[in-house]
């Protein structure tokens, strides 16, 4: 993560800024605004700006005149009855701003939550810069022989070499072309007088999906929740897993009331269908239940006995 | 507008803090935040939480680092810009979260605003307080003879009052068997121990929908413009258009570049269509053009002559 | 329920109708196409469209150039899989459309639901028809004493009688006042020619929202299902939790394996946080658990223990 | 575009079946269901199901208990009302699904219409095709001189040619590399037994977003206008234009009267800002208007006077 002088200026002064404000304020939360957090090999998240804390998501459930109540734990209570029984609008009243720089590939992924708003850095009209995300060596992993959609085994080390050699070398070579198609110096001007550039709109198309772009990305608390119930999981793409759990972290500092209700009735626990509610009831009255007698198909069974600890 | 002196000193202890953010911050909004506007008899919109300004709408659009420009005269010729070309998102980057009381019809055509956050005070949960909207004598007004969804000529004072005195007379009416009903104490114990409460969940059927409710509304400034640009204009209905004024006389102070642009760009102004545009070429080129040549239905030619100020 | 003469010929006619068409095509759910189910007791739903099927399901998960296989076993086994890791989106796939009749504040809970177009019967336009919901004796109850919004015991039948004669009195006061205001006969032309009429949108301010309005609802199958997680659970009112429930019904024959898929792992089993997954792998190793050493709070406890089947 | 063997099958199954239905059907557009209507080099657009018609649109406008009236002058009318007074809530009642196979940078544009179902082939758990989009020589331009995002000037014959031959070995290469690294024969064992493959979600990330991808995506009709008001319109980029003017002669098909409609009043014609207003009604009696007087700056003058065919 590359960051120019005038950006890192940028960032220092708006770290140094300080306003009055009447606004709900969340000290620890402001430490870190602005900041970019680093995730991969360039990508970052940083806080752009925020609406509301926890008191504001109590403030929404009672429509009252006034904050939430002072005494934290009526407000914890009251946080947590919501969470577990799918009270979901009050969390909505909480709003997060980012600024995400992400490759490609994982940015097709995060847009389709699509109760968000985003803007992107546009290779319509700008250019892009000369960065592209390489797996570390321990991430680089063969195609899983059980999840038809997952990773398994890492590759040996002259393999993950080789691979890597690879990304590189295809990654540079297509930015290379890139610049020799837009021919085009910082100024504008033509770099080779004696050809016209191709317009950025047509050059970029030669990018792979491995090439980082950036976005302001605007959504609420309940919508921000979902996108990690889904994204800080283990069937998500690893990359992308990456950034979730950074966001995660923020989280807890922002809204710990909320986040900590979160992580202990979505991120943790499990659900339990019609019939294996009915296997637990069963077993808990001290029966013996075959994966034969519950009802399940061998892969809900399989996944119910991994939640549940039960080896067989 | 009555609020409870305990309601008020939640307001006064609201607007007498003073935090310290980082964030973008209004000076002059910051003055009306959490002040009760009053719109209607009982109702009122104040403005609880908001996120952004003027030039965060800018940074969007730039993807930059830092904030907008500080030149103004480059951030307002952008906003038009944007405003001009649809380019919508950035105005999404904008949020606000308002307080409304307002009677339940109006609240039937707010909440079809779909892309906004509400949280209600419930009728299942809570008594409502009994307080009803009744026009103005000056805003009672006949059914349109032109407009099928629409008000006509105003009701003389004997009219309007006895009109008044049925509305009064039946929410009355209506609201003291409300309270029959439920049966109920302020402190939950029952008024006559000898029969029991309906719940409040059935007992609010008998309410009429002049009666007020409240909600916590938040939405983003994009979506709110499009609220007003629908709710503001004159095909909407009086009682709602008030409340659309007093947000739009709000935004002015939040975001004044951006509703500047708006109000030039969208309230004001009008759409041509296809052959409306192609009457207005061919005018300008020095024709005559009669509404028989012109290809448009009657109801589009009279909007047509009415937007260009021409008299027939 | 009741239609006029002409609404129930259009309505035969629609049903009688036979197009050819290439579509996936349910019939099954031809059969009750354009039907009225009654709901309540002048309320109803009637399916007027719909859009794909199951099979739809399995193609656009598959992304597919043709439908779903032939192999029900297949398919079925693959919503399931769907339905369990919330692989939400290929639900979204199939579409229906409803035209409901309902008391406004069931209309008001329904509205909620922001994935979903809606065209309502306008109050501003048109005249509302005097029809208001009562709820028979066995419905009317008092305020539940543990639940805050919801209902406990059941009325005595004097008081019921009371409660009824109260509501039906009320409505038939309310509307008639709505039509003297609104002084208009079926023809528009004014019923007392001395007086002018108040504009219907504010004369039916006036009116309970007990009063029956009419809308057109569209949804796809994945917001549908959201929609009956919620209605259809003990929690919702009681008044949509009926409509929920014929619904509920119209899916299974419509989508008759992703509404099976529905009901095992969404309607039916239960949601374990992670304090509770812990209580029920502790118990199941053998464990005594008491709620002091489970951590969870009294609320939670309660809900586990009587999910879990277990009394204590 | 290629479909395979088994593919052309599928849809010529597809094509020859005839159900039975009593919902509304338009025959000309049952003549193109399923069919592939080739758009750039190997991407196409097939309509896969729809739901509603014409008449839909009047029978919800209506909430009326049967179709749309059987005189179609009379629908026309309404509809033309309902798009000109931005009613748009009964064009949200048609829904079409379409299978669209595009290259990824034009399918990043196109998810950015929120309000809309996808389901995307997933590279995570396929091996995408050796598809890549490659513009035609006409099609292949410099860098606008005016428009920061958009084409100016085309290349000449070498330049083109030159652009070709890059982005052809680009593609193959990255393609070639692609294979290399998944180690994989279509049965999923590996090509090369002495080494691993790496997972397919980590090797796409060699692919250029000039590579083919394809979708399901389904979305209702005002969603649809709204889509190609935006990307059939001569600032989007050539290549998703090309996908939008092909949905458009669709939409003729399904839906001639909304189409029509929507052509007239919002594909055609022109926005005229507050000032803009001013300056045609000062012209239209008369006035000689100058740029300097006009209040606009120099951008919307000169916009506002292309609109109005009026040279300077």
């Amino acid at each position: 993560m590359e960051l120019t002088e005038s950006q890192k200026q940028e960032i220092e002064e708006l770290t140094s800024a300080a306003y009055t404000t009447k606004r709900p304020t969340v000290p620890a939360f402001e430490e870190i605004l602005y900041k970019p957090f680093p995730v991969l090999d360039h990508g970052f998240v940083r806080v752009i700006d925020y609406m509301g804390d926890d008191s504001a998501i109590v403030q929404a459930a009672r429509v009252s005149y006034g904050r939430g109540t002072k005494q934290t734990s009526q407000d914890k209570g009251l946080i947590n009855y919501l969470m577990r029984h799918r009270h979901t609008s009050p969390f909505e009243m909480c709003e997060i701003k980012l600024h995400v720089k992400l490759p490609i590939f994982v940015a097709r992924h995060w847009v389709r939550h699509r109760t968000a708003s985003i803007n992107e850095y546009s290779a319509r009209y700008s250019i892009l810069d000369r960065e592209f995300y390489f797996p570390k060596f321990e991430d680089m992993a063969a195609q899983s022989t059980q999840n038809h959609q997952g990773r398994g085994e890492t590759l040996s080390m002259a393999e993950a070499e080789k691979v890597f050699e690879i990304l590189k070398a295809d990654a540079a070579k297509c930015y290379d072309d890139y610049e020799y198609m837009l021919n085009e110096n910082p100024d504008g001007t033509r770099k080779d007088e004696n050809r016209k550039g191709l317009a950025r709109e047509l050059a970029r198309m030669n990018l792979p999906v491995s090439i980082y772009t950036q976005w302001y990305w605007k959504t609420d608390l309940h919508n921000l929740f979902h996108f990690l119930s889904l994204r800080a999981e283990s069937h998500a793409q690893k990359e992308i897993r990456d950034y979730a759990n950074v966001i995660l972290d923020m989280c807890r500092k922002w809204v710990p009331l909320a986040t900590e209700a979160f992580e202990q009735h979505c991120l943790g626990g499990t659900h339990l269908s019609r019939k294996g509610l009915d296997v637990v009831q069963r077993m808990l009255k001290g029966e013996k239940v075959t994966r034969e007698d519950s009802g399940l198909m061998k892969g809900e069974w399989n996944e119910l006995m991994a939640a549940l600890e039960i080896e067989e």
